[in-house]
């Protein structure tokens, strides 16, 4: 008996009052996430599979998931939906793959905050939220299938983020509750400031089994599409719909010539040659809107009332990663980078010079108590080195670039070492089991 | 008979079916404001009464007025609350004062937006729009008294600015109704855009009868004070928390000692030679809250929940303009500035600049987008000379000053004349009688 098949038969045996998954193409979808938007990752990912796939529906059986993989010492990566684009979930060294999808019971919603499981879903979780009236302060625009958890794990902006700013924002996280990979696996409840000691850590430091979040008032955001001749009026028109303290939005997504080709099922309301905005705003404020949206020679082709909205597919679903969703539909040779522009003249400068090699796609943020642009800019890709050149002009310029074409936590936002979620590691993962390679800090400890 | 008994007893005679006040001692209340935080308009202003006061309860009585002064030809000034600073509601000419405050309907309160009159006092309109859960977008500290259409015609900025910018941004009026003084006085109704031919006229541009105002969701609001051994460190803390987007707030006040020694009802919270701030924090953000007051080595000495804040004197009447009150019931000596810093380098400067002579009060705001610190700074006043040199070297350096001690509206806040104002007023007032000599734009025709 080899090793592996050793080290099998113990785990199916461990788990055998769980939900276990072995089928191989099951395990393979399973142990993939949307990494393939990078070719970078592609080559390098592809082939990565855990050796099997669990399910543990309660506290209780993520404990004894936790204890068998440090009994075994087998490798542990914490999947929600799956829809990370870094490989963040992808099982660098096999081993075990925690899925939390069927942790998904909302323990309470109060108005401003919620506890929920990690597996709970963000649009079913708004679905019963807004029924008194709140909603979740922000969330990505895979917003139906993505999980609370892994947004936490791995996510940081999305619609919501021209108010609220970013995920690792204080505030925008209350409480985490996580289990440690000990011999004995701990309880640990993080609160206020703590919880940055695992938020967007990748399920590197601890499983979260149940998060306390804050919410947002639900307005009824009515979702537009103002069309525009150049580019450069969309962006100028973003920002100043962005600094309008006076109306109430929270969605700003601008997109240049010819990034609306890519929407296929919205061609009817972007003529050929212009430049776009999808945004989501207040229906209150729409008057005040359509004052702005008359200054910038804007013109108004989609409009649909929040109710409307709530029931075809919503806006949200071109804009933010779904953007780069749709362009590779159509052109699978697109790929795309993350950059924090701060600046309008600096998307002007590199819309100038990259013309159409980078086609600029801005979302509007919070960024310290300012709306600054930034970018998701669809990006025609010919060589890695080619692409490592553009991202060396963006920041030779100032830009901030959020690299999407690596699985190393740290090269891809933060860029340096964090010694707090290290040192919280040293203690919640002594065995460096959880999500194996993805911590440079670990890695070069 | 002279020519003013001949028109006192036409107006006496044509308004016999409204209230109309006559006795000299209430006739001098009604014709004055808080123009004496101001020296200057003090000397100037102390001394202008109206002819009559009346107070119409209706749109139809508005009417009547209107057309009885074009008739004799008589200066007509409106007043709500008369709380303003800068003389707004002082008659310069004599003649009618309209007094708004028997026009205190609400109209109605919708999610968002509610419908007034002029004369609603803005603290009991909140009182009824809490009960669906909303509330003003911004409110001055003279909250309890002062009137919505007060606000508009003569106010600019206060608690909720922080989220919601000026009274002037786009979004936060969306209508109005006016009645001119024409020959034959016409209802106008303002929608978007449009409002802002009235807005922060000083009641030059028609009556308002009737407002369509935009609505906050309302938090439940704690009030704080954080207390700091420096002003400079609470001045950072101020633009921190301002700049927290994860952390909702309705108001941000920073004030140098000693000016918290002028808040003598709340000494026991304000130990000697320490700068403090008066803050407004949604209850569900106090734990993210208290992690910010930690790492500026703040500390907490006033917590009252919501429920608590509603029953006692709220915080907001020690900030914005009540700071000055204040002050001024220590040391008559004291006057104030309004100022847009901008940055908080130019704070610092000033603050070392001006040493003693200007004790500075911040208010931040939101400012196209950004959060930015405005002062209300204490002036210890020596000569008009000297508070005209203060207001030149701030200009000097960079800081905006709204300059409180002048009633000609341009003069204050704005600088420059308003030619959309100026032609409506040249529409709905032909003959200039309403306020007169308050607009600069009119005088200069
Ligand atoms: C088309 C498209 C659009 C996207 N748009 C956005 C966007 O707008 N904003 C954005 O931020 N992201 C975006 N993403 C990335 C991703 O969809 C989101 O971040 C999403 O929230 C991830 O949720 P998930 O449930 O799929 O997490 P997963 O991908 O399953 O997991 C993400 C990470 O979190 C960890 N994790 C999951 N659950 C736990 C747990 N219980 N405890 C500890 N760690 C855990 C995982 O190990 C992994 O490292 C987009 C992706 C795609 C494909
Ligand atoms: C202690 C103190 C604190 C203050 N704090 C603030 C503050 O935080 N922020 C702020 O902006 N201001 C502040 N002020 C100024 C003032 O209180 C406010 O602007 C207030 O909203 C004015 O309302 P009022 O009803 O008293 O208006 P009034 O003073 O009666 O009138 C103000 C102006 O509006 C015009 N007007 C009134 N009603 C109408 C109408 N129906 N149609 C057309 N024009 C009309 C009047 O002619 C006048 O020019 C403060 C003043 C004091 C004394």
């Amino acid at each position: 008996m080899t090793a592996i098949t050793q080290i099998w038969d113990s785990l199916t045996d461990e788990f055998s009052n769980l939900e276990v998954i072995t089928e191989p193409s099951q395990v393979a979808k399973l142990s993939l996430d949307y990494f393939h938007f990078s070719p970078i990752l592609e080559a390098q990912l592809k082939d990565k599979r855990a050796l099997l796939v669990v399910r543990p529906t309660t506290e209780a059986e993520v404990i004894q998931v936790a204890k068998t993989c440090v009994k075994y010492q087998v490798p542990l990566t914490i999947r929600g939906a799956g829809t990370g684009n870094y490989g963040q979930c992808i099982p660098l060294e096999g081993g075990v793959v925690l899925d939390t999808t069927k942790m998904n019971q909302i323990r309470w919603i109060k108005p401003g905050t919620a506890c929920v499981e990690p597996g709970v879903k963000m649009a079913s979780f708004d679905k019963k939220a807004r029924e008194i009236g709140w909603e979740l302060r922000m969330a990505p625009s895979t917003y139906r299938t993505a999980t609370i958890g892994g947004f936490i794990g791995g996510g940081s902006v999305g619609m919501g983020s021209i108010n609220y700013g970013q995920l690792r924002d204080r505030g925008n996280l209350n409480a985490l509750r996580v289990i440690t990979l000990e011999d004995d696996p701990q309880v640990i409840e993080l609160r206020g400031d703590d919880v940055q000691k695992v938020n967007h850590a990748y399920g590197t430091n601890g499983i979260i089994t149940e998060l306390e979040i804050p919410l947002a008032p639900a307005y009824p955001w009515a979702e537009l599409i103002v069309i525009f001749d150049d580019f450069l009026t969309a962006a100028k028109f973003g920002q100043a719909l962005s600094d309008s303290d006076g109306i109430v939005k929270k969605m700003v997504s601008i997109h240049a010539w010819p990034i609306p080709s890519y929407f296929t099922a919205l061609q009817h309301y972007l003529p050929s040659g212009k430049s776009c905005a999808l945004l989501m705003i207040c229906e209150y404020d729409l008057e005040a809107f359509s004052d702005l949206v008359h200054e910038y020679k804007g013109e108004i082709t989609y409009n649909k009332t929040a109710t409307e909205a709530s029931k075809g597919t919503s806006i949200l679903e071109f804009t933010w990663n779904h953007t780069t969703l749709h362009a590779r539909s159509v052109d699978s040779n697109l790929t795309y980078l993350q950059t924090f522009y701060f600046s309008l003249e600096r998307v002007e400068q590199m819309y100038h010079y990259f013309a159409d090699e980078v086609m600029i796609h801005l979302e509007f943020l919070k960024f310290g108590g300012k709306p600054i642009p930034a970018g998701l800019q669809l990006v025609r890709f010919t060589t890695e080195e080619r692409l490592k050149e553009i991202i060396r002009y963006h920041e030779e310029h100032g830009a901030g670039i959020a690299n999407p074409h690596t699985y190393i936590m740290e090269d891809g936002g933060r860029k340096v070492i964090d010694p707090i979620q290290l040192a919280f590691k040293q203690k919640v993962d002594p065995n460096g089991l959880m999500n194996p390679g993805k911590m440079r800090a670990w890695l070069k400890r």
